[in-house]
């Protein structure tokens, strides 16, 4: 296989058109896309506009005229389309954090007599975090966590929700939704679903797993822009036996009566909490919009070319220098970003982003490289093995530049 | 007293020059700036810059390079200048609904042996449902509410927080903050001040008054854009014994090492949960910067200022039209909005809009009309009142298409 061949399959990729609507810097292999999407070209004109016109011209009265009031649902909606739900099935509001934990209080308050909420050790830190603040606050509720492999059998009758990532932050480990939803379903187990790392470069349908709760992520594969307001989900059924914990006026059956007592709103729309943040959501629309144009299984399909080429040609061309595959092999056992383990990762991958390709460095260990099959080229992934390579050959990564650890790793 | 009177009045006014660093829509005069801010001129070229270079060109570098992850407390400090606390006690964060959670939830547990939160009934909406789901999700928290005639005497030993609006969103009227906190400390309980409807627009000295805690709104008088991030403020001597319920990564002692377990982060940056929301947060920034431009006692007083030449120009030249002055009188007991009754208010809010003056209607016959220092003359007051009598007087208000109430009133 030569550049040659390569070059051919990206002018082949029925996704190519995508690359155009980014804005991606000269000289710049872009590889950190599941950590901060890269910027549509439309998002700064909307943006402008809903600056210029939406707030400094109509004001106040934008919350009717451009329909600001509904823009959690509006954009909620369209994400939908994304994750095999329905329309009225997904909000966006807070930040992913924030809504795990109004989905774990509610999932125990749904599963009265289960005071278990059940993970992996090595989730996402936040999603740790958040289940340990839901236990400090909570009388009776217990974390426990399970390696992945036996954590299907430590599905017992205490357990109220079981929360896991969808695709695993490092490894890029992917669950079999709805095996585990299934397996939990047996077991009288609710299911919370961390899309964060998956949601827009592979396919999902919560629908069809029968899935019960989900959280995600606006910024990473959505390309919503750096903290983007994230969103949620809860499966129709269940809707009406949820209360959120976080019972703020935007989340009332009448917010602008005005009146003393709470009373959730019907649906989802009582997830909601504080005045949604409409910079952040017209933003986000720009992001989910594209990736609603595009045909989810051939993003899917094209996140797998790219990631087993990714593989391929590292442990190719860089036999012998150090790397360790640390995601799984099969690509419908993980998600789009490849994670190798290196004795120096976080200089190497300094090394690597001094030189054009960025991807980044995950403790203690990890050189990470994330796939948006929107914006991405198979000749990128191969000249970044190639840069990855002369790094490695040269030392390069050795200069003391490289070993000073940033505030943001 | 005449029009050129007034005119000569904004001729001398110290803080004449702000108004040219905001965008003010031609033929209308904005009197609803407590509800939603208007545009600094400065911050759709921020915005540019944030998006096109920080977020577009420089993609995940930001997080250092632009110390975006510095934000929260390099935004909170500017704001701490304003509200007379010091910089380490205020972060930005989240919304005003789910940063008055998490103060609930940390006040009540850093007085143990109390299970009260104590607040006024008509107390903002949010506040007040936000109160109940800590009531709904905790065990033994009862919230209790006394009006404030008699609420120092409702403070017993059971109240672990007091919860007030600093000045109230509907009448306007202002708490005095040092008084009522001197008076719980007394009995014990913390002070949970919202300033949503104060910071920006009237003085506010948090150290001076010996206030615990407080959040505050960014899209009111700091203008910082539609959901801007809110804020929150926790004395330094009260900090440590603080715990947050929403115990995301971002206010973990160490985010990057991304370990398996919890631990709060020292100081007020324990508060904060989800990833930073970059975009809403550069906008509030300009904002918050104008604002400290200013010297808030100049502010203060414009604001004095303004709202009495606006009753006094209303029960004069609108005198038995139908409306009832239903803010306090005195100009040290009020904020910087004024609320009239009127039992036809929501149409003739409408015709008013119509007609380019913009306050807003609450619920069930308030008019609201906010009077921003910065950007409003002495001249707008009495043109809006002007312009109201007009309404009144040829009942243009009965108009069919002024009854149709919006989605947002």
């Amino acid at each position: 296989m030569t550049l040659d061949d390569i070059q051919r399959r990206d002018a082949t990729d029925p996704l190519a058109g995508f690359r155009s609507e980014f804005t991606l810097p000269e000289g710049v292999i872009y590889l950190d896309g599941n950590s901060l999407g890269a910027l549509p070209r439309a998002t700064a004109a909307r943006l402008a506009d809903t600056v210029t016109r939406e707030w400094g011209q109509d004001l106040i009265r934008s919350w009717n005229t451009a329909d600001w009031i509904g823009a959690p649902q509006r954009v909620g909606g369209k994400i939908a389309g994304l994750i095999g739900a329905q329309a009225d099935e997904v909000v966006v509001a807070d930040s992913t954090s924030v809504n795990l934990f109004k989905l774990l209080a509610a999932g125990l308050k749904a599963r009265p007599g289960r005071t278990v909420i059940l993970t992996e050790p090595g989730n996402f830190p936040t999603d740790l975090y958040v289940a340990q603040g839901v236990q400090a606050l909570l009388p009776d509720v217990t974390v426990r966590t399970a390696p992945r492999e036996t954590l299907l059998e430590a599905i017992d009758d205490d357990v109220a929700v079981v929360m896991l990532t969808h695709v695993h932050y490092k490894s890029g480990a992917r669950f079999d939704m709805a095996a585990v939803t299934a397996a939990a379903h047996a077991r009288g187990a609710l299911v919370l679903w961390d899309l964060s790392h998956s949601v827009g470069a592979v396919e999902i349908d919560l629908n069809g797993a029968g899935a019960d709760l989900a959280v995600g992520c606006g910024y990473k594969y959505l390309n919503g822009g750096p903290g983007a307001p994230a969103f949620l989900f809860a499966a129709r059924a269940l809707q009406a036996d949820l209360a959120s914990p976080l019972t703020g006026w935007m989340g009332h059956a009448a917010p602008f009566a005005f009146g003393d007592d709470y009373a959730p709103a019907p649906g989802l729309d009582r997830f909601l909490c504080g005045t949604p943040p409409i910079l952040g959501v017209a933003a986000l629309e720009i992001g989910v919009e594209i990736a609603l144009r595009a045909d989810m299984a051939q993003v899917a399909e094209k996140s797998r070319q790219l990631t087993a080429l990714f593989i391929d040609r590292v442990e190719d061309r860089c036999a012998g220098l150090g790397l360790t595959l640390a995601s799984p092999r099969a690509p419908e056992q993980r998600g789009s970003h490849i994670a190798f383990t290196h004795e120096a990762a976080y200089p190497v991958m300094q090394a690597l982003i001094a030189r054009g390709v960025i991807g980044d460095f995950r403790a203690p260990d990890i050189l990470r490289f994330g796939f948006t099959p929107l914006y991405l080229r198979h000749e990128d992934a191969w000249n970044a093995v190639e840069i990855l390579r002369e790094v490695l050959v040269s030392e390069a990564w050795r200069e003391p530049a490289y070993q000073v650890r940033a505030a943001v790793t």
